[in-house]
């Protein structure tokens, strides 16, 4: 964007990207932090519209793949942690019978995630018999009626989600959208008759991983975390990192196969086929109010927001320019918006009684991907005055206004892509040796087949985290970085938020 | 319905209300009760599916009249409440200087709700140094910003809402969707240049509320709330109570006129247009998914639930019928199910292996308004079976498919508001005296102007509740049923839930 937007209004340079986010978000009125409880911002109108926009996304890929919407309680009853418990000791006997350390991850402490919950141990004037503590998450709730609900392999996949608020004790600085402590969250859980038919879900969530990326123009990594970063419980986890501008990762989904480990804590059986019982397999896929973080990082500039046209609250904002001197004007940009609308765009007039200039500005900060003015010789010409918000400003014909409209908002959504790819390039490097590692805000793309310890080797010398294995390895084996075998493993490592 | 659906899958008869009505949410698959805390049911999909609908059409609403959405933090500091408590104080020089107490109702304790509310005092491992207690509703988390959002009377109206989880420690018998502990609420808060503009919002808030009920069919009576069952700092409340099967009224929305009370004790003031500093009045509107308990009590029948076309999950399940015999049928069906997706209908197909008389009995129970069986005859003749949830069955032409569908749903909604008002008409009744006055299922409309005492004897002699005030007086006066003076005071006495 142009130099002439820099510091207005106090929005920092986004090459200062530390000072620029926590400002755009309050400036762009996405949110308002003077809330008196750290961490818990209040949602304005266009902020809360956003991530319901971004919500639709997954609802209708949800939708798109048969999953059902529950709701379930926020509060979760401390004894219902003694299941979990059982996990733990499922665990430790399988490790004592020297079973693949890979499978086996499991906090040494039954509730670690204890230390990181709000509890509620008081109603009213009463303490309460059981203590219950604000979801962080929600397998140990859904797990305890998922047996309800499962007999037979007739009732397989089950396949459910929710979007609910969830919440977390957090100790470190807080940011919007990225660190809070009530954090809007999507979770989706299912349960499987074998590891095959889980194996299957975790390709499918990772499909729609894509697909939302793609609608959200995200440049992102998948890896399979390493073992200490496995979620408790799981066979496997995978992140999905987003390239914020400043190179660090952001991970704003994960998906967790647990085979059968949680369904054996649980008793979350069924009836096969053959009339046995087996125990069902598992897995889990979040995705959080990061995404939205992540648009916002990823797309503003030094003018303001950029939202990607698939998300936008307003898609397009409709400017009358001197309307005052013809009546034809408002009548031109009402019969735009009914127009568009009916072609299910999201339109916003902006009648306010202020100069096109202070709307332009005002519109750019917020990030809407396409303006129209109209003005009375645009009326005459039979034309609107298209401005996008990623550059590029042209007349397109009123008489095919929903048609240029798109074809408008697919440029804007090829180009935030194509700038995504180009930021992945300038910041996804190639290493083959530690010497050639910092933190200097890249990511490295390593070969690495190492141990535990020689991963500690990695991120010491480069004060970097192992963001763990690419689902795609090397076509080819090369040296791994810090043993020198031979492998096509390929690892990611990076400054995580 | 006919008779031979008593009794089905243990659906008790729907004139033993207080058996059928907790069946009837779990056998048609709304809830699950069987979460380990009361009060707090898992939510299934046919449930949330059917409270999104509700949503949805309070969002139309909510739109309609230029509210804007937001969401606010779940957790509230106890030390906000220090605002209340000057409230408090400021209501209470009032009285003592002598203003009508009608405009005084404020609890007496500052924080009465302290013995409803669930409370956080412990993070982590941490005792916080300030509690915080789960939100019963927002006033105190909106009252705290509202300050830092408005400036000047160009700010105003500050119409704002959200639709959140609210919590209530209820020490009372829990049923679902009626009385629960966490609650799937609705609420509007607006501030105001002056009373009168705060007087038209309450006016709009009646018509979105008349709107609303009018959807979903369901009889109501709007009443101005005696003084003592005003909500805490409120100039006056005025409930709205849905008229239940057994007589009994629920009480599914509030809304109350605060003036500048609340506005006053939060210091919420703007600059006027004669640039002097003035207090806003505010406005307070509220729902809940009690308004899915009175759909679910209003309409269903002994077979199970009956959903208005306006907020059914599924407003048409198409049963392909024989489709093995010809594969013509599940061609139609799939052609029909896109020609109504097209049109914006909700359509579900039920293509389960199952005999069609199963999948009759299970949408009954579902309460679908409309079901379209399509066999191999069907197709030939060029129609669909059309069996209507509300009782009569026709065939319908599969070349205007559409609009028979929204005649048929039309008749549908049509039929439900009808047995709504029939309803209303036998429970509501006209009583001129004492002695006619029982707590025998009926509501009792009185002239009635007395004062708190004489509404005592009235309660006490009736063993009812006095709803209050209705909004449209008797066009003549009348003698008061307690005092005998004559007014045209027209006022509702029933039992509430």
């Amino acid at each position: 964007m142009a130099n002439h937007h820099k510091a207005k209004r106090g929005i920092p340079p986004k090459s200062d990207f530390n000072a620029w986010y926590p400002a755009i978000v309050e400036i762009a009125d996405l949110v308002d932090k003077r809330y008196p409880i750290k961490g818990m911002d209040v949602w304005r109108p266009y902020g809360w519209k956003a991530m319901k926009r971004i919500d639709a996304l997954t609802h209708a890929e949800m939708e798109r793949t048969g999953h059902d919407e529950v709701h379930f309680p926020l509060l979760i009853p401390e004894d219902l942690l003694e299941k979990e418990n059982r996990l733990v000791a499922l665990l430790k006997a399988a490790r004592d019978a020297g079973v693949d350390p890979s499978e086996l991850r499991m906090d040494e402490e039954p509730a670690g995630f204890k230390k990181e919950v709000y509890w509620v141990k008081h109603a009213g004037e009463n303490e309460l018999d059981v203590p219950m503590f604000l979801r962080p998450t929600s397998e140990t709730a859904m797990y305890t009626l998922f047996p309800l609900w499962v007999r037979s392999h007739a009732d397989l996949p089950l396949k459910t989600y929710q979007i609910v608020n969830t919440f977390r004790y957090e100790t470190k600085q807080t940011r919007s959208f990225i660190r809070v402590r009530e954090i809007h969250f999507f979770e989706a859980h299912t349960a499987h008759v074998d590891e095959e038919d889980a194996t299957r879900q975790i390709e499918e969530d990772l499909e729609i991983v894509s697909n939302i990326m793609a609608d959200l123009g995200l440049p992102y990594i998948a890896s399979k975390r390493p073992v200490w970063d496995t979620f408790p419980g799981a066979w496997y986890t995978i992140g999905i990192d987003v390239i914020m501008p400043n190179g660090r990762t952001l991970q704003v989904a994960s998906c967790h196969h647990y085979r059968d480990q949680w369904a054996q804590a649980f008793d979350l059986s069924y009836e096969a086929e053959d009339r046995t019982t087996k125990f069902c397999h598992q897995t889990t896929y979040g995705m959080s109010e990061r995404l939205l973080g992540a648009v916002v990082g990823m797309h503003g500039d030094d003018a303001g927001l950029i939202m990607p046209p698939t998300m936008a609250p307003f898609q397009v904002v409709l400017i009358p320019v001197a309307a005052h001197k013809s009546e034809a004007v408002m009548e031109t940009v009402r019969d735009v918006e009914t127009t568009l609308k009916s072609a299910g765009l999201k339109v916003h007039v902006d009648d306010r009684d202020l100069r096109p200039g202070q709307k332009y500005y005002d519109w750019e900060i917020k990030g809407v991907p396409l303006r129209l003015d109209i003005g009375p010789r645009d009326v005459e010409k039979g034309h609107a005055f298209a401005a996008r918000r990623t550059g590029g400003k042209q007349p397109i014909p009123l008489a095919t206004i929903v048609d240029s409209v798109h074809s408008e908002l697919n440029e804007i959504q090829k180009s935030l892509v194509e700038s995504s790819n180009q930021h992945r390039n300038q910041i996804v490097r190639s290493a083959t040796s530690l010497d050639q590692l910092s933190d200097d805000g890249h990511i490295y793309e390593v070969a690495f087949c190492g141990t535990d310890s020689d991963a500690e080797v990695l991120e010491k010398n480069s004060n970097l985290t192992l963001l763990g294995e690419a689902l795609e390895p090397f076509s080819e084996s090369r040296p791994c970085i810090v043993t020198g075998q031979m492998t096509t493993i390929r690892q990611h490592i990076a400054r995580m938020y």
